[in-house]
This record gives C-alpha cells, sequence and structure tokens, in this order.
C-alpha cells in the first residue's frame, strides 16, 4: 500500500462464496484449484466459502476442507475469509484469517435468509466478536439488502447506517454494504455514503445492469472498497425465486477493466484474471454473465 | 421542451433499425407495430428502417414500406428517421422526416460497413446533404467507431472530431457518435467530448458491458441525445464476426430507469416501454439482452 488511497481500490474476491453458491456444487479441489488461479492474477482479498447449511446451500459443502487446503497458503500474503451466518459460524471460523458476517438491513430477508430478527443477528455478531476479536480475528459485517429489498422496497439510509452503527458498537472491525438484490442506484449509493461515509465497502449485484455504474459512481464519492466476483456470477439462495430477485455479482473483470482504463490501481492481472474466469466458467459448465469475458478487453492498438 | 435542458433528455430509439438488423427478418408489419408500441411509450424520436441493400442486411427489406407506413402518421408528433449509407439511399429518402447518415472514423469499418473510403463517405454525406437540404430534411451524420475499432485500436478524438467539422462543413444538421464495438469508457467519452463538445449524439454498444456507465458519464458532461434500443438488441453486422466485435445497444429501458431515478425527463414511460420490449422479444423469438428487462424496474415500495 504505497501508492495514495485515492488511486487505488481494493478488490474483495467473492466468486468462491458468492459466485458458486447458487450453482451446482463443484468439488473441494476445483475451488481450491480456483483460488489459486485468482491469487495467481493478483487477487489479495477472497471470501473463499461459508459455514451455512450444505442442506440449505449444497454448493458451499465441504467448506472446511476449502479454508483448511487455503490455510496451507498462509504465507502467499492473501487474506482468506469465510462467511458465517450466526455465531455457530464464528466459533467454527476461529482458525481463519478473517470472518465476513451476514445479516440484513431488511427484515424480511434477514428472516427467509438467516431465519432470525435483525435484532438478534446483531446479537449474534456481537457473540462472533467475542469469539474472534481475542484471536486477532477481524469481522467483516455485510449488511445485505442495504439499497432496498423486495420485501420492504426501499429501505431508509438513516436506518442501514443506524444498524451499521450497532454493528461496530458491539465490535465489529469493518463494514460492507451490499446491494443484494440489485436495486442500488447512483442516487441511491449517495444517499447512503452521505449517512456513512465513503470508508465502507460495497457488494454489488447486476440484477438490473446497474453494478458497474454504482460501483463507478461509488468510486466517484471516495469508496475504494469492493466485493466482486469473477464472471459476474452468484447471487442470493434466500430470493432466487423471487422475480427480480437474484441476480449475478459485479464482475471482477468488469471493475478491472474499467479502473485500468482510469489509472486506478488494484494489484489485478486482467489477462490473468480472465484465465480464471476461463477456468471457473468450465467448474460451473456454462458461460458466466459478463460481458467482458465473453468480448474480451478493448483493444488500444491494432491487433494486426 | 417546458423543462430546463439541464434535466431533459432526448432520446432517439434505434431498436426498429439497429436493434433488429442483425435478426431473423421481422415482417414489415410486425415492425410498424413495434414503432406504434414505442410511441405508445412516449417516444418521440425513431430511427424506423435503413435504406441499405436487402442482401447485405435482410432484416432491412421492406424499409420503404415501414417508412411509409409510418408517414401516415405524421400528426403523432413523433419524428421518424431512416438511415442511409450513401447519397442513393438519401434519394430515396426525399419524402422521409429525417435521415441518418452512417460512416465511420475507422477506415478498416467504412471499407467493411459502406464499401468506401472515409473521403468518399464524406463525398456521399455531401450529395446526401444537397438533396435532401432543400426539402428541409435534416440529416444527423452517424459516426460510427468513433472511440476506436477492432481494425485500427483506439482512434484519436482529435481525428474523429476533425471528422466530424468536415461533416458540418458539408451541412450535415447534427452529429452523433457511435461506440459500434464497445470500446468506449468513461475516459474516453470524457476525451472524446473535450474536442467536440457536448452538443452531440451519443450511440453506445454494451459489448463490454460499459453502456449505461459511459451513457451516466457522458450525461454528467453534459451530453442530452442518446441512441438507445429497446430491449438492449442489436449489433453491427458489418463486425458480427469479430471477437469482440458486435454487441447489443444500450437498452432504452436502462437508460430511461437510470434518468427517471436521477429525476431526467425523457418522456418516456418506463412501463409502457417495457410493454414494447416484451413485443420485441416475441417478434425477434428470443429474450432480450437487458438485464432491467428480465428483472423489472427497482421496486421503490413493498409489493405486498
Amino acid at each position: 500500500m504505497t501508492a495514495s488511497p485515492a488511486r487505488e481500490v481494493r478488490i474483495r474476491e467473492v466468486g468462491p462464496r458468492d459466485g458458486l453458491q447458487v450453482e451446482a456444487p463443484v468439488p473441494v479441489e476445483g475451488r481450491v484449484r480456483l483460488v489459486a488461479a485468482l491469487v495467481a492474477a493478483g487477487v489479495r482479498h477472497v471470501e473463499a466459502a461459508a459455514f451455512v447449511s450444505p442442506t440449505a446451500v449444497p454448493a458451499m459443502a465441504g467448506a472446511a476442507d476449502v479454508m483448511s487446503a487455503l490455510e496451507q497458503r498462509r504465507d502467499d500474503g492473501v487474506t482468506y475469509a469465510v462467511l458465517v451466518p450466526n455465531a455457530e459460524g464464528a466459533r467454527r471460523a476461529t482458525w481463519c484469517h478473517q470472518v465476513t458476517f451476514t445479516l440484513s438491513a431488511s427484515p424480511g430477508y434477514n428472516e427467509r435468509n438467516v431465519h432470525m430478527s435483525i435484532d438478534r443477528s446483531v446479537d449474534e455478531a456481537a457473540t462472533a466478536v467475542s469469539v474472534l476479536a481475542p484471536r486477532g480475528i477481524p469481522v467483516d459485517a455485510v449488511v445485505s439488502c442495504a439499497f432496498g429489498s423486495p420485501f420492504e422496497g426501499d429501505i431508509d439510509p438513516a436506518d442501514v447506517n443506524a444498524l451499521g452503527e450497532r454493528l461496530l458498537g458491539v465490535g465489529v472491525t469493518t463494514l460492507t454494504y451490499a446491494d443484494t438484490t440489485g436495486m442500488a442506484t447512483p442516487r441511491r449509493i449517495a444517499d447512503l455514503l452521505a449517512s456513512t461515509g465513503p470508508d465502507v465497502g460495497l457488494h454489488l449485484h447486476d440484477t438490473r445492469g446497474t453494478a458497474l455504474l454504482n460501483a463507478y459512481a461509488a468510486y466517484g464519492l471516495g469508496v475504494r472498497r469492493f466485493d466482486t466476483a469473477l464472471g459476474g456470477l452468484g447471487g442470493s439462495p434466500a430470493v432466487a425465486g423471487e422475480p427480480g430477485g437474484a441476480g449475478g455479482n459485479l464482475a471482477t473483470e468488469d471493475l478491472v477493466h474499467l479502473l485500468d482504463d482510469l489509472g486506478v490501481t488494484t494489484g489485478i492481472d486482467l489477462e490473468r484474471l480472465l484465465d480464471a474466469t476461463r477456468l471457473v466458467a468450465e467448474l460451473v459448465r456454462h458461460a458466466v454473465p459478463s460481458r467482458l469475458a465473453a468480448a474480451g478487453p478493448r483493444a488500444r492498438t491494432s491487433p494486426a
């Protein structure tokens, strides 16, 4: 981190977790290979798995095996995070690098996704912190549906920020706000950041084709941390059946392509990242949503 | 036009032309019905057909029949434009509302698309103007590959602007710059506008998932005229075989959805526009690329 923060963005790759969670299960070996390909491309932050019920999310079965295999790579300078939905998950993560704790600003979504009230989720987050903080394990709280939900529609940015403040109050290290169902717009991004300030992560989905636009708008407002998934894969299983609910993540290659063009450092090599995207397309056995991945980067000079 | 231009955008719908040109041919009746659905949604500028060889572009066969049918609607306050690639096309358009004249800033693309040099295209544009101007028919010159091409890579904005100046010099009424192969970025948009100023139209393609982002960046720099195609259909037949060449247009619904959220007037009703998108999906017999069309507009309030 020698460059000015103004020209540097930290990308957390969530493809091995969010990107795969609605896919047919990929074996542990393939998921570890995928992470290795991402790291080879220069990715330095990976959300690699989720400690959730394999009955609820079959694609995340073997999460401990994935995290354990990555534990062998501790020396590569990469932060491997595991997502947990409750204190029980946190207790399983006491040997991991970093934990992302998922809860929602939408009461309806929180009930559907983690089967509890928001108040209860905050209590669980407090317990998670009490287990993890003494071991020096940072907890990033990821607040889903921070820009609205299919259940409540728009959610007041003041309420979202108040939830963030409560989470910081119980000791979480950092906050990430997620647009789980693709309801953010540049205006809504600006509204939330007016409450929270720019020192937050954003986790954007492309349900309505606005993920890259929203990232650009947020970058312009000072945000320097983004979650992305290679290929633009992903989506929430909790709303996969809702009209307009699920939708892929902001594609890592789309954001890197944009930031490269703006002269912003990510540390990620686009061509090698596209190798990883080709690998994930093989692993999930279908084309990925990213249009950039299909078309290739813009040619700066003649290929001839 | 009572609102301030700063909060108003003129959308020219090119779906019936650019949107359909790489599709299996849709009968004239269906294309006229599609235009009627667009007009019912509030669209006031339509590029409805192209006077080009039906051998080269089978989907544009019957263009005169389409334009003639629309001619019966002269009183509806809508501008119906026809695209022409040369003076011969212009001579066929002497009874139309408006003509868009296509040529390219890329020598390679111009040869492939209209089979002549750029100099020759400018001469043809001059002849087109000499035929049309006395009849009071405005000519909008659409400069394709204005942000680069698969043949030459980046094209210098100064060269693109010089071509625009030559076209204004031979009497074209307005200029539109097209990102035919999806090579624009916010930086490239800013670079070109620094040469041309903001009083231009932009015609953006989503080959690399950047169309809406580029429109947003251009809006922020003062551009108030955009070409779009419902559903995000379209793409250039001239580069349909090139890797990373063809790609759909900026989707009309995506831009209206964004501008509605920003409080910018377009005159287009999003729900009725989505009716037109459903119609075009029926006509072309496949789902359209727009993710917004699939997901539906963001819910502002609970659907319950």
